[in-house]
């Protein structure tokens, strides 16, 4: 998928230029929250993402600098994804897509993330934004 | 738009069932952060949704009680669009969206809102949450 073109100057909308579908937000949720690195652990989520989507949203998500894509340690065919900066600074945005969906979706189960959120929800985004930091680090990946 | 099938029983997912795609959420900008209510004014916004898109998107924030469309005060051809409380619990998502293109984003304008949002982010979400709601009382349709 290639980024689409900005459609206006408003920050919300060129958000969305980028965000703005059903299946992006889902593969930063499993590494920010799940603490999944690999394309083959995104394609197993629940959700069941279609192949060509993930590969398509796994490139775009690289080109707009939110994930790295680095060989991994344990295996050279292989590419570990972990978040740069500006994607952990979606944390606070994928909590309140979470929190929203607590109060107002049907069917939700209730995680022992939300039981943090509703916390500290603050504490709760700095410390996820720790742990893939940590992830990042080279010797992590030792 | 048919709301998708729940694909999970994530919250995150769920929410993105219904508010994941390009167009939904700028409705609801127009409406919290711009005042807008009608068909007419929501068409004419800078992104140019198409009339399709947005008569669709319309339909399943109705259908999802996210807002509301009642027969407008001044024409009778004519509907006037709320956002419901379910609706005004995503203002604090939006702001998200919006401190997150703000950062990240290139060309894009810097509002008297965001500079609101950096002063008080929690009092500036409650201040057109209420503006909202006033506007949604039937006094201000008289």
């Amino acid at each position: 998928m290639k980024p689409s073109k900005q459609r206006s100057t408003c920050a919300l909308s060129s958000s969305l230029d980028i965000l703005g579908d059903k299946w992006t937000l889902l593969i930063l949720r499993d590494i920010l929250f799940i603490g999944k690195s690999s394309y083959g652990e995104f394609s197993q989520s629940e959700e069941k993402m279609a192949t060509n989507i993930l590969a398509d949203r796994l490139a775009l998500l690289e080109c707009q600098g939110i994930v790295t894509k680095t060989v991994a340690a344990d295996k050279k065919s292989k590419f570990t994804y972990r978040l740069t900066e500006k994607g952990l600074d979606l944390a606070p945005l994928m909590v309140e897509f979470i929190l929203w969906g607590h109060k107002h979706c049907e069917n939700v189960v209730d995680t022992a993330l939300l039981l943090e959120l509703r916390q500290d929800q603050a504490g709760t985004i700095r410390k996820y934004q720790d742990l893939a930091r940590a992830a990042a680090l080279p010797s992590a990946r030792l």
